[in-house]
């Protein structure tokens, strides 16, 4: 087994997913952190290469020179890890596509469909692949709930609920300073609030465990906070193909919730709940049986995705590694892995949030893909 | 303390709602059955109040020759239970009331609305009173929410989720014989689906907690049984009174869920939830504090609405209680308790059902109050 | 159907347990309400008689009289609850059986092996019945998992863990005139501590579910509260026939426990757990399959005991009446119910508390039966 | 930040713990992985090396020639993981301390007591140090649990209920093959069943998180699985110093039970629950006031010992890793940390395993330490 060369954009000093990203990267032993341009401060992207051990040549002041070296280097980086705030993610990663380096991006895709399109034909062009951090696809049971659904034991698919819910931004935070509020309520910076922060999280899950794409919907977003620019909580309508329907709730304003992923699926032959905050146990029901407690590596349950035996918990950051791993092995073995999201996952979440948008500034009427 | 004399239309053998109402009336001892027009058919109508050991001149063959004898005797009954199917609501309700008997109808208020305009006359023009069983007001934690949210504990209310899903309408057991579907599935019968058997439900909790009236909802009504006239599916986004707004799901074949209503209010200060299927708890956050788990009768809650000490677990049958026993006091000292439903939440569900059946038909179009 | 006459001793103003029997017996209708000496103190009596509407001249000032004078009635009753402090259980009981009146007696039976001594003779002697209300054997689940020990879903059964937590007597509230605490730790009317008041619920739960006896065992007892004369606290190792082993652990000082009695049961086959505040499920795992979750009412769950549809919770009091529907069974038919704890469960339960306390008191000797 | 160097005696091809090691080790970044004598074949120990990348010639055959190479070089390891069956921790810890290279030792110390004496005699001799992998105590509220007990947030102790259920020991599968049931059970191997496999995780726990040393206990012991050697199942009695109890239960025949950890403490003030498999949230309840959910990282949570925000759960790896950051931030200041376990929990360890073997032995005698 050989490391992949790994190289980071972003997730310098005072970043939050930068260092969730090296984390998920080491923790099944796939990758080797070796090259960064991790701030666009020059200070502050040396003061944390070093910090993280990086060496000195390897640190670069952007991302266009970091790519021109690194593919210009026999030890060069194999992938690039980009976890730049949105509206960051459209130039490195078409810069790195262009330098054949597969890109592994953290969501949602792009601030903009301008953006968004400038990666999809930077990505058409390249020989590199890119991947999109939809980090909730990597825990064992939203897998297993993909598996049950695809093999039909919950029947032909009704309804899928999703939310996500929290309450960090309850309070108008990003006018005092808060530098992950700051640019997560900025347009610019974000290209839309809830819903493209955790909305998408729950759209994409939502899509990956029931097997289905969205047909339509119908959006109420909404802005609680006091002077804020965009949706803090998102009312969102949902018509699958196949005839299926759901609602999606996304908010950061919710009082008490903290990171309240929770996915509903049923079928006309069965249903599944899972909550995020308690992810190794899903449970499962027959029509007519008792429900059924389902756990990460448990009875019945196949071992893979899991590193540990059923009740030793595991959580966001194995989730995440999952991800990671299964990339180094799709770029080892060059063989496409459909689980892993991708520039498809991405677009269908630019969907996603532009037709919210839409919907929403159009008094809720049904926006069609 | 003098018992109230009880009568019942409907409720007779083979049905289910009327044996809930005549165990309520008797936990807190403040009513005597004594009357009864228990069923359309004769025989079982007699065969009924045998076995519920009702006076044989008791047991009359129609609620009208039972109003009218009822009211007759000195020692005629007080009030009358009211537990037909939807459409059978009106009559009896009109001719009690012309007798200036109190009347306790089982929800929705009727299944049209020329029928609950019927009941509206009716009850303006008596001096007895009506009373509607939203029975889930009755849960004392649904009693001390409503009491926090009045008090500000949440501060100003953003959010009302609600949701009421059941499993028991997913396959359609309306076609096989099943007596409660039959109806409930027959819009002749009942008027709506899972809107009005229990999405009526639901709303009303949601007022009743909130203390907000809706202005205005977006819906999608659905029919996912094979077969079935009504709906057993519904999306429903709100808008309520002062800004807040709302998420509204009634399924009645969500795999899984036997009786699933649940609870979520957020304000900018505070957010509560609460699960039917455990309703000895309620969760209380403030924001920026540790979650609480308030219990009945726990630590800083009011004994009221309690007869047990905290961790003595009470239920489905002690809420609908709570409702006789506040009636029972109402009637009996001609006092009003603004916390009981009556005409004004019958008339605020006949709007929520119609508004949502209206704006399915129009592709969800907000339908303003 | 015939209501059964009954009466009641103790019970009166500011008393906790009357009242339950009183709700329980209105439950499902089955007794009818008639008789009393319900205060030692005869202001205290008549007043509660008045409150409760008992005829005046069935309100006696003793239970002596009561048990003649209800005797030589045609109309007298048919069965008497004593709901006494423990040191009282054994006069009316005595009383009462030799009045050929059954009686519904509250645990424990005693407050000494004296006066169930009393209790066993007068009931060998008498032509009535005898019942010990261990409420917790009502509750549906507890019942159903009683039948699959029974039927073998566990196996062979190897632990029996049951364990009853409260926390009310964390302070020494009974030297500040707290009236339930005062008796219940004066070891002269309860005869015992949290062994006896909530231990020999536990007890006689683990005993009625797994249908095991116990054999032997080790106790070590222990007060906290300051200057407390009962047990507050008891730990207890058991050997139960067949080789099973148990822990029980009571507890009126444990911070944060409400009324939590937990029990769970492993054979070789399986296991189930119960916990008391949510005691409309119970988990089921066969050894190698999914946790399942059972529920009251619910999918391969008898309709048994129960009277609303699973998803509507039932709590304490209908678990209460589901014994004294039992028990109006018992006594209108004349057949035996062998699921109605009785005069053998008073005295395993006796057994258990002197047992626990001569283990104590010799450092934890094991004592055998 | 430079990274320690770590090698590794055991942990080859089909070993469970080892692996854990390696993770927990890479989370934070502190170690790098550079030597093994990873098994005691030296077909897989080689196998094994080449598989994680160690450099062939630090794959060693044996733990003593490592210990002598890798002191010898220059880039020699600054620490040990010794991840063996239990029998073959003393010769390893021996051999390291001699050559002054840290031991981090899984638990427990050791097979027998002689075994322990050794390991404490090198320790005493070396100038490195000895750590012990009792990672439940990684776990942030476990941490956070014993900070609010010392600063005297549950008032004075009284009660300390620890249990560690699990039930893939159910049937005897140590006789069919199962590696690790094997040495598990074999006493030569283990030294105990049960009690030192998992109890002494929920002993030390239950040490750590109350502040208390255990002064006697009172223990029974058994073998459910057929034709076991060793105890699967323990029941103890546990008396703390400043009178204290406690229960302790261990059982690997507990069907349902995956890897059910729990520890309840109660004070005179308050009380607290863990439950690991839900290892993110705790409860606490100060005496009379409502139950709060503490969560990790949440609403008056210290930022320690944590990664990701709260609602992003972690779980038993991330525990583990908290262990290693510590031992590599204790080696690499040169400063103790009361928080890490180390000689002395192992020691406390032994005692617990004897004393609950003698007393079992002795039909539940108290022994005193």
């Amino acid at each position: 087994m050989k490391r992949l060369k790994l190289g980071m954009v972003g997730g310098g000093q005072g970043a939050f997913i930068g260092a969730v990203h090296r984390i998920a990267s080491r923790i099944d032993d796939r990758f080797e952190f070796v090259a960064g341009a991790l701030s666009s401060d020059p200070t502050r992207a040396a003061a944390s290469a070093a910090e993280l051990g990086l060496a000195p040549e390897r640190s670069y002041a952007g991302y266009q020179e970091m790519a021109k070296a690194e593919a210009a280097r026999d030890d060069g980086i194999d992938a690039v890890a980009i976890v730049t705030p949105n509206h960051l993610h459209a130039g490195p990663s078409v810069a790195f596509l262009e330098a054949d380096i597969h890109v592994i991006c953290d969501k949602p895709l792009a601030a903009s469909t301008a953006e968004a399109d400038a990666i999809k034909q930077a990505a058409h062009a390249s020989s590199a692949r890119f991947f999109l951090t939809h980090n909730y696809t990597g825990y064992p049971l939203m897998r297993q709930a993909r598996a049950m659904v695809a093999r039909g034991d919950l029947g032909q698919i009704r309804l899928v609920q999703a939310e996500y819910a929290q309450d960090w931004l309850t309070d108008p935070i990003e006018q005092d300073g808060h530098k992950q509020a700051a640019w997560r309520t900025d347009p610019k910076q974000s290209g839309a609030g809830a819903i493209g922060d955790i909305g998408t999280h729950a759209f994409n899950l939502a899509c990956f465990v029931s097997g289905l794409k969205a047909e339509a919907l119908s959006a109420e977003l909404h802005s609680f906070g006091t002077g804020r620019k965009v949706d803090d909580n998102a009312h969102i309508m949902l018509r699958y193909e196949g005839g299926a329907r759901g609602i999606l709730w996304a908010s950061q304003i919710a009082v008490g919730c903290e990171n309240s992923l929770r996915l509903r699926v049923f079928g006309d032959k069965g249903g599944i709940e899972w909550v995020h905050e308690d992810p190794n146990q899903m449970t499962f029901t027959r029509f007519g049986e008792p429900k059924q407690i389902l756990t990460r590596g448990g009875p019945r349950m196949g071992p893979d995705w899991t590193r540990v035996p059923p009740g030793h918990p595991e959580g966001y950051l194995e989730g995440f590694a999952t991800l990671y791993a299964d990339i180094a092995e799709a770029i080892s073995t060059n063989i496409d892995n459909p689980m892993l999201p991708g520039l498809q996952a991405g677009l269908d979440g630019m969907w996603f949030i532009s037709a919210a948008q839409n919907s929403s500034a159009e008094d809720g009427a049904w926006i069609h893909r």
